[in-house]
């Protein structure tokens, strides 16, 4: 997908949500766990409710890889059915890879051939021959970690290199590997006003926000510092919209979720 | 696996080899692309052949992830493999994985539960929290990045915090995190005299060194620097052992050069 489709299904929907399918066996409703697998099952249940709401699916690769070969086959399964049933949505493996060169072409292949996804999370740590054989994949993505949302942020990515701290230096560094046509960033949502100034440093590239609650909390702070004129940003909630209800209902709920956000989306568009 | 235990295969065999198992189908002999499963078969065959001179295996995730859940199958069957023929050897996933808490804990049990690997590669970006759920986990190891030995290294690992570089914060913050009984770290041999600098910071951690060729042009060199009284290192190499030959001959081929490095690291002890 490239970024003007992208940027028409935002407008189309009113919507920048994208839903995190961290799908985890113990925490979905008992009534799946029937089915062949229950994984993909409950997957499907949440995309056919939640896809008009949603422009993006972040199957975050933990939580298949955990059931090893028959989790991969449960996120192959995701993938394909959101292709087949919803081709505009944007989907985002969240596998967080990276590798030296060779390495990494082949963990580019996974995801953008054979997964088919149309995003993947990479980490930056190793530099710009780990991260550009991911870029020379025709309408695919990559998404850079920045600025991550958990505690352990603090551990390197505020050390000050010279005046500024590594997460804006390995923005600023990236920025020169890809142009926003190809390149996103993870900006956690955790400080808002610091998103707006990575936003004025990088008017034009997307960002992927995760953080952000299913009360939408943030979402107004993480808007009024993040958006920019094609809106720029993807807003992450996983566990607010799939783990809703674990009852009959958990479909219809997540539904009532992602319903929730896309309106204050809408309000912000 | 725990430290006693390794630095006592390492006594046993007189090696410090680790094998590289980035098994790549369009580099294995032809005469194995009729077998069922000719990535399985051709890291079997090499597996038996060099099992005698080598106290470690790293498959690399990538190129079993490149065929999806059938790429995950041959990574279980080679692991399941190496653990039912050879209990004695270190098993290191080279993943590279990092999330926040929940997904690290996710990717711990996929790594050491579902694949039973004896160790796994993180990413350090994260910080402490994307590690720590690693380390949970009897007898299983975090092998963290810490200075690799790709060009890209000069992008962000080589930045000065302050008096030191990124590589050597990371070092230093990390082993607050683990001791040596839990944690090792990669470190790149392109520069065996940054090697020592970081032996003297770290006396007692095992060191993962990739980056030595087949040649062991540089293995007296990453000893000299990188020794320890326990030994202290492994040294990975893949393509120089695993690709000797594309003939009938790789595997006996590819226990030629294992035994190569085998004996140049006895000597070295």
């Amino acid at each position: 997908m490239n970024k003007q489709q992208l940027i028409e299904q935002i407008q189309q929907k009113k919507s920048f949500l994208c839903v995190g399918l961290d799908t985890d066996i113990n925490k979905i409703p008992q009534h799946l766990l029937d089915a062949d697998d229950p994984v993909f099952e409950f997957n499907k249940q949440i995309i056919d409710k939640t896809a008009q709401y949603a422009v993006a699916y972040k199957p975050n690769t933990a939580f298949y890889e955990v059931y090893g070969a028959k989790g991969w086959q449960s996120l192959e399964k995701t993938v394909q059915y959101i292709k087949a049933n919803y081709p505009e949505v944007f989907i985002i493996a969240d596998a967080k890879r990276g590798d030296i060169g060779n390495t990494s072409a082949n963990y580019a292949k996974a995801f953008f051939n054979t997964l088919k996804a149309d995003a993947l999370t990479v980490a930056p740590y190793m530099g710009k021959d780990s991260v550009e054989p991911f870029l020379g994949f025709e309408d695919k993505w990559v998404i850079l970690l920045a600025l991550t949302s958990n505690k352990g942020s603090q551990d390197f990515q505020y050390l000050n290199i010279g005046s500024q701290t590594l997460y804006k230096q390995v923005l600023q560094t990236a920025t020169t590997w890809a142009s926003s046509d190809k390149m996103m960033f993870v900006v956690g949502a955790t400080h808002p006003e610091e998103l707006g100034e990575i936003r004025k440093m990088l008017p034009d590239y997307f960002f992927l926000v995760p953080g952000v609650g299913a009360q939408g909390g943030d979402l107004q702070a993480v808007a009024k510092h993040g958006l920019n004129k094609e809106c720029g940003l993807l807003v992450n909630s996983s566990r607010g919209i799939i783990y809703a209800s674990t009852g009959l209902d958990f479909a219809d709920r997540a539904a009532e979720e992602a319903q929730k956000l896309q309106e204050q989306m809408s309000n912000l568009l």
